[in-house]
């Protein structure tokens, strides 16, 4: 089954900034979602939005048929509109796998699902960054080297304000000796959440190999695991008969047991 | 050194309908600081404050001279003012400890802090609550029975969308069969919360010695274990000279290793 | 790509007991197979092996060709041969995933991964389980009902002296008011792990649909992520010319970016 | 309540190699006891002990005294008897806190107690290390330095096959560039673990002001919460009354409540 994709990216020093646009002619969006294509062929069905969309490409329509959405956002994040925050938190509680990319830390769906300020420390100097892999096993960490290397990126340093990680996958070193978690996963309410760092607009990081095998891993991984997308939410039943429940049950295992076949 | 409490209740029900004032004659808020005196005497200094209070007595100079906040809340969620609200979640990433109770768990605090709906399904007839110690090496489970029984309580049911705990302290089964994650921690910023699930105003949980010890063993735990309570805050560092940073800890090592004395 | 699994079980109780062996006639690795078979089809190649066969049919070449492991042991533990043991938790370090059923908490495999006692409390009186979902996003509760009943079951009740889960997936409540968090995962090495408590022999829980969706989603989520299966190992590089390393990366990202196609 | 502890180091270097012995005069425990000391003054008593002594010290007597042990070996790891490591994993799983170090990671009590390898990555080269604060409002945090630097240190990186710690305290960056969490924690039954990993025996890393700051901080937040040292172990309740256990809290409650006082 196809995952759809939304890269969602605000997109406003590519339209502002030559020397940006210069990098990524078709956006930090276009290259991301090049990539996916790239390394996730027919897996997936990839599109795109900006902040200058229409409700920022995320309308109710376009969240009930996306599986995951990444989302970069650096200069725009106080304009990203409340309404459109809140329709994308309850999507994500829903299943909605949501992956978080650099200055993405500030952005106001981020902030919102983790709680915390998720400041940090930052130096933009096109310093090197070697992206370490801490969880070997983890499904976003299959087929990436260890470790491998960013020539130029902006530095993002501990102290990283961030709830306690279920899984650290990354962990990376700059030349300036500052460390940072920088990918790192979530879960809140269905929905799987993936946060990783490198990805400054100067750098063309997202066209880099590695940085594509991890954005591709986490799509896979992020991806909602059931058809069950509801948002979680409150109930209140009566008090059940158990053993009627039991009993249908039972018969259906019952059933089972008479055709049971020798496997070994 | 004091423990400076501060246990918030909405006091809504105790304000407004004489059956439940008649269960707590000086509120929620009064039995549990009464609990918490009792069980740690001079360790705590216990004050109160309800949603009536100006400012709902979360002024910003209250803020500052408390360790832990209790909070006890159920009708009255969307009447605490979200400036209060964003004061104090700022205290709670400082370092100020967070307990909240029962219905707290659709506090505006609460569900900012988690991210997540923080639902649940619920019935209240009065069933019987088993609590179940998960954790008995934890501090807050220090001293406490188990398990406990709760007479008389609101049931409240998984799933309870909360985001993974960091540590699982107690759960609790009812009469119905439901079960419920009713005792579980988190870490925000530099800020400890545990949320404590017994406790609808129709019964007299706050006074019962096995919930008021669990109560008091939070408190502590609960309390910062650093002088340093900044909320976390980005920075821009330039490039360190770590030599230097390494040299003056280097001569300090030296003096320490001249004085040093036999110990075995 | 097949997902090899291999369901070992002690096999002693069905051996000795006729009337464990009524329940279940191909012994409960037979009916775990077949489980999987119903649910997974094509997508998995299943095999079985017991204590009795030579090495307990777990073997340096059966391992090497084994994806997923389940396993169920009770009174047979201790004849486990450690050097099989040994070779067991090298392969799970190594990516093979690893599905703990039941008794087998007190296997000589599942205590090594942990490191705690794995101990519990119990009691069977053909209770009723009722198993409750807290991770409803988890691949393993994909289709799973919310709740499910067993009607007669083994009590396993709390305190479960185990590491804190990385995720938590189901709790059970039993009739006598005991709780247990009988769905949990943990991630040893490269190797993911799911501990699953119903399974008790003198009952036909294997056969339970419910059950059997929980094992087939279990077998699916275990299976190794990586093609690199190798178990962690000491290394000691020299240091590295990342500038060089990075060149090499950074060629590559050229390449990629003239290659560009736009996407929006 | 004074917190008795007990620091273990296995003293090979020190006993065999003059210039190992140089450094640390009174063996790598001496320095570590007159850390403690030093910033616990009263708070503790701290005693010492080496595998050369009878069962290297750790006799049921001992153990039944040690609130708190420090584990620090090298080169001696398979010549600590299998019972004596026996008899302190179920010391800790009742509660004792263990702190491990350095080269500790690859001691029989670790990896027992952990279940994977604990194989990293290293090189002894005199590389300056930067330990970095990851949970800034963790007791074992409280006044060190964010962050601080070791002159000359032995390089361990990533990847550390340990399972995903439940807090993440420190992560250190190398002048090589690697990285490595050298800070984190886990619990076992009852008992809280610390691994630290500054400390070859080469360098004067235990004389260190921020090193012996981290140690103290660890001993207090290590040591057991309660009372209760019981390892866990299995039980077999029968159904329980709990009509009768839920009345004998209810009058114990009713009491307390005509006690009452006012608070506010």
């Amino acid at each position: 089954m196809t995952t759809r994709v939304l890269v969602w990216n605000e997109n406003i020093h590519e339209s502002t900034q030559e020397e940006i646009r210069a990098i990524y002619p078709s956006g930090i969006h276009g290259a991301i979602a090049e990539g996916l294509a790239e390394l996730l062929g027919d897996e997936v069905e990839v599109a795109t939005a900006t902040l200058a969309d229409p409700e920022h490409g995320l309308t109710a329509e376009v969240l009930e048929r996306t599986d995951v959405i990444l989302w970069w956002g650096h200069i725009g994040h106080d304009r990203v509109d409340d309404a459109v925050v809140a329709r994308v938190q309850e999507a994500v509680l829903g299943g909605t796998g949501l992956i978080v990319l650099h200055s993405g830390h500030f952005s106001k769906i981020f902030t919102r699902l983790l709680g915390t300020t998720c400041s940090l420390s930052w130096r933009n100097e096109g310093e090197r960054e070697i992206v370490w892999t801490t969880s070997p096993g983890h499904p976003i960490a299959a087929g990436v080297e260890q470790p491998f290397v960013i020539d130029k990126q902006e530095m993002y340093g501990e102290h990283f304000d961030i709830p306690e990680p279920e899984n650290q996958v990354f962990i990376s070193s700059f030349e300036g000796g500052e460390v940072f978690r920088s990918g790192v996963t979530f879960t809140r309410g269905r929905g799987r959440i993936f946060y990783f760092s490198p990805g400054d607009q100067e750098y063309p990081v997202y066209f880099h190999p590695q940085v594509r095998r991890v954005l591709a891993n986490a799509v896979q991984w992020a991806a909602p695991a059931s058809e069950d997308r509801a948002t979680p939410a409150v109930s209140n039943p009566a008090r059940r008969d158990w053993a009627a429940l039991a009993g249908a049950a039972a018969s259906t295992a019952e059933t089972a047991t008479t055709t049971e076949e020798a496997t070994r």
